[in-house]
Parts: C-alpha cells; sequence; structure tokens
C-alpha cells in the first residue's frame, strides 16, 4: 500500500475522528472502556472477512465496512447485548488507495451514528493478498441476561425476524445467476450487502426467549446449532417462512431455488424460541423493537431439526455449515 | 483449507478447551466478560500480523501464535493493565492442515498458562492469500491509573526495559543476513519470534512513570510518540541502552548496524519517563517485577528526539514508523 501519510496519517486524519471516549484519539497503545452500572457487563464478538470469500471484492468500500460492523453487532443482537463499540484490524492490499479507505471510513461513520457506537482502537497492516477485515464488537447487557442458545426446551415456539433468503438471493443476483426486476434486484442485492442486525429486538427479548442466534450460515444449520446446545429436536414448516415480495417473486421464477430461505446464509437475521404462554409478549417485543417477528415451528424433543412441506418432511440434506 | 471436521470441529476440538470462563465453551454468539472491582476497568487493545509481513511463513506455529498474544500483551503493559483474556481471528490458507493448527493451538495453551489468561470467542475463516492473523487483547487496570503517552514533562528520566535490538539482529540471522555464534544465534532468533512484553513492570510502574508505550516500531520512533504526544523533546545516549552480550558481540562484528538499537523494531520492551526523584521507586518497581531496567536520557522542552554518540548529535534521520 502507498498511502499518502502512510499508517500514521490514515489513522489520524481518516479514523482518528471515529474514536470513542476512552479511545484517546486512537494516540495510545490501547483504549480503557467506559464504566458501566452494576449488573451490567461487557460481551464481546470477533468476525473476519476476506475479499472474494466474505464479499465481493468491487463490492462499494462503505458497504463494505458496514457489512463488517453489522455481522458484529448481530451477534451481540443474537446475545440480547446493545452495542457501545468496537475494535478494527485492517489488512489493506497494494491497491488499496486513500480514496478506498476514505469511503471505507465514511461506512464506519454512518453506521456509527446509526448505533450510537464509537472505534475504540486497532490496528492497519499490509498484505499481499486480498484485502482482509476484522472486527471485534464490545456490547452490554444484563449479567444474569444473557439469550444463550442452550435454553430450548420442547413445546416452545420456534420464531424468526425479518424476511428470509434476500441475501442469498442477492449474492446469486451479483454473481449473474439470477435475473429479477430492478426494484427487486436493488432489494435483494442491498439485503446482501447490508444485514440489518436486530439490535433492538434481541435486547427486547431478554426474560423472554428461551434460546437464540443469528442466521448467518443459513436458518436450518443456524437452528441446528440451538437444538444441538439445548439438546432437542426441532420442526419448522416452509410455507411459514417469511418471504419478501422480492424473494417470492424471485422464488416463482425460480422453484429450483425454492429451498434457499432455509439454507442461504447471510441473513443476520435471529431465529430465537419461546415457550407458548410468551406469545403476547414477543409481539410486545416485535412491536416495541419495530421488527417483524414470524412463528415458524417448534421444538421437539429427539435431536432432529427437520423442514416440512405441505405437511411432508423434506429430505434431510447437509446442512450449509461447513464453510471452509 | 480442508480440515477433518471443518471449521466447527476445529472449534470444537481444538479451541473449546482454551476457552475462558463466559466464554460458553465457544457454543455461542459472543461471551461474557467477568466483572470487575470498583474502580477497575477494561483495557482493549488490537494486532493483526500477516504471514510474510509479521512474522516468517516458516516460524514454527506456536511461536507464531505466541508471538501474536504477546505482542498484544506487550500493548496492554505498556498501558499499565493486567492481562485477562483475549480474542482470535484467523485466516487460513489451502496449505495450513490440522496439524499446523493444532502446534498453533498448543502455543496458545502455553502462553495461556504463562500469563493466567483465556480465550474469550473469535472467528476462523479461509483465505487464498496469505495467512493472516488478528487478535484483541482484554485487560484490567484501575481507571484512573492508565499509562499514558502524553505525561512526559521536561526534566523526566527516559528508561527502558530489558535489552534493544535482539529482535532485529534476530530477523537479520533468519533472513541470512547475519553470521553470529550458534548460542547467540539461538538467543536472537528467539528474541525475534518470541517477545517478552513486561506484563509485570506495566502495572508496577502505574502511579510513577509520567508517560509509557512498548517498543515496537524502534525505540527513536516510538519515543518519538511519547515525545509528540506530551509536547516535549527527548535526549537518549546510544552508550547508555541497553544490550545483550549476543547483541554486543553482533554488532562488534557488524558495526554498520550500531544504530539497530535505536531504529530496529520488533523489541517489546517498555519504554517510559519518570520523575528523577522517583529514581528509587522506579528501582523498586523493576526489582518487585523481575524486570531489568535502564535509565538512557532525559526528557526536553521541545520538540526534538535526538539521539547521542560520545556525546555528539547522531545525524537526524527518518525514524521507522512508515511500515506500510
Amino acid at each position: 500500500m502507498t498511502i499518502e501519510g502512510g499508517e500514521f496519517g490514515v489513522i489520524a486524519d481518516l479514523l482518528a475522528p471515529l474514536a470513542a471516549d476512552g479511545a484517546f484519539d486512537l494516540t495510545d497503545d490501547a483504549a480503557l472502556l467506559p464504566e458501566l452500572p452494576p449488573g451490567q457487563g461487557w460481551v464481546v464478538t470477533k468476525d473476519a472477512m476476506i475479499a472474494g470469500v466474505h464479499f465481493l471484492p468491487d463490492d462499494p468500500p462503505d458497504l463494505i465496512a458496514r457489512k463488517l460492523l453489522r455481522v458484529n453487532l448481530s451477534d451481540l443482537a443474537a446475545m440480547g447485548a446493545v452495542p457501545v463499540g468496537y475494535l478494527l484490524a485492517t489488512a489493506w492490499t497494494a491497491e488499496t488507495d486513500r480514496d478506498w479507505i476514505s469511503r471505507f471510513v465514511a461506512g464506519l461513520a454512518a453506521d456509527q451514528a446509526t448505533y450510537g457506537i464509537g472505534l475504540y482502537g486497532g490496528d492497519t497492516v499490509s498484505t499481499p493478498g486480498p484485502l482482509g477485515l476484522s472486527l471485534t464488537a464490545l456490547g452490554t447487557a444484563a449479567r444474569d441476561g444473557l439469550l444463550r442458545r442452550n435454553g430450548a426446551q420442547p413445546g416452545d415456539d420456534i420464531y424468526v425476524s425479518g424476511t428470509l433468503g434476500d441475501a442469498a438471493l442477492g449474492l446469486r443476483l451479483l454473481q449473474g445467476d439470477l435475473a429479477v426486476e430492478p426494484e427487486h434486484a436493488a432489494f435483494l442485492s442491498r439485503r446482501y450487502r447490508l444485514p440489518e442486525p436486530r439490535c433492538a429486538l434481541g435486547p427486547a427479548l431478554v426474560g423472554i426467549a428461551t434460546a437464540a442466534q443469528d442466521i448467518s450460515d443459513g436458518l436450518l444449520a443456524d437452528l441446528g446449532h440451538i437444538a444441538r446446545q439445548s439438546g432437542v429436536g426441532a420442526e419448522i414448516h416452509l410455507e411459514l417462512l417469511p418471504l419478501s415480495v422480492a424473494a417470492r417473486e424471485a422464488l416463482v421464477e425460480r422453484p429450483d431455488l425454492a429451498q434457499l430461505p432455509l439454507h442461504g446464509g447471510d441473513d443476520y437475521e435471529l431465529v430465537f424460541t419461546a415457550a407458548p404462554e410468551n406469545r403476547d409478549r414477543i409481539s410486545a417485543a416485535a412491536r416495541q423493537s419495530g421488527t417483524a417477528v414470524s412463528r415458524i415451528g417448534r421444538i421437539l424433543a429427539g435431536e432432529t431439526v427437520q423442514a416440512l412441506a405441505a405437511g411432508r418432511p423434506l429430505p434431510a440434506r447437509k446442512t450449509g455449515w461447513q464453510h471452509f
């Protein structure tokens, strides 16, 4: 990378304005996180993304930045945590110029405003390989109120937020493997490039949901994690999966993709479980957080996670989570 | 990467045993950090390393892991923080096999025991480029006791821990650009591959040192950060720099490298400042932490960071910190 001002120029000019209180304008070796009220704890998570693997190299830099941030905020939301800040490591290539970085930073700034968070530090290095990014997100939650994966009970309802399959369709579209109406194309590609982490819904589910996680590898795979950690099985109905109008129309044209909402990744919606007597409280949490929530099935005894279409079991298939 | 068991196999088999309390055996989306006593705060830092840039691709995997961890612990030490844990992101290549990862994990396990820390989560991805790593270190410090870079005052003494230049000599040795006695070779290459973060000294300097930072880019460059942040100048004496026997003998053979202890990077020692009336307290902190400490110069008014040899200013040269 050859950037005017070098690493320290980039940090001082572009990144320092993003610094949170306690990050000392990024001038020091580390940052101090704010003090929490009694009973609150820090929740931490970290995800990495590689150009060509987790995003398309020619995706707009601001959207790459925002996706990186949002996939991590989605993990916090799945635990019921409220985001506070993040640390960022970037490995830039010889082609990464200051303009690219400026647009990347503009994306971070936009989402810092959206989510009310700040930058607590990180590192900038160069790489001869593809551009690589990693981000550590820091959030807070009541120490005794974390949403976990291991609390689902037979008889619990299964819910998902938002709509499923949009991002997987958007990726196919961006790769030239799908054609839809222009307005649907814009919607679906945006759903791939810019997830909507459920930062309001997650914390609203604390004390109600028995298990939760975000959907990054595909609904069945991620529901499988809940089932495995909880020692239960699950049954969901394809017809109950919430689909956007764009996805619905795309799938009418392409019936071969009908199961994409079950297996396609990158949804960054929440899948969670709750006892049937809490249906009203789930509805209230959805309303309160301005997030659509759909009931899609129920938790069973056993260890099989089964999807049904028209009441008949779909053939079991390899779930999507071996993503090396 | 083709690893038996895939990503989840690696996490469950190799990484889960490293998990700290609060990391839920790495089964969930995020981890909960432990509660701190009143007045203590979390200190966070993040560094990335790329094969071929920050370490040699054929370095032993356990030492790569330990260096990654230790360069981050060095940042915590520079702030006076005590390490507690870390998050890890790894981007493995097609050549990274399970044996390599096992040895990498063994290095993490060894240093977890050395420093009394645990793993709080992270991510494993694949990359078509060089192996890439990033680590977020989490430590604790008294909220009002952080060591910063901006507190140096004219008249303060300047100190460094340990010895300087060993790692830079070790790198030249490993690259075939230097020849020394075998026992010195082992020492110098180890100093490059396995830094000794000053985790005991850093916290012992709280309330005594007026400024501190770790030396990763070279003494003059990093002392330059302290000078810039504090709005002061500095003067150090080449003859006062602490050198190992191995470095001393290497530099006798190679007078062209005499200034390497000023500019060579990767020392991961601390450079810090303190008022002259605190010399006894600095000695006590050094003894208490079992760390050698040397006084090498003093802080001046102005903004020039000057090294002197035999009392005469060395020619000013570009400091080593533009390391893209």
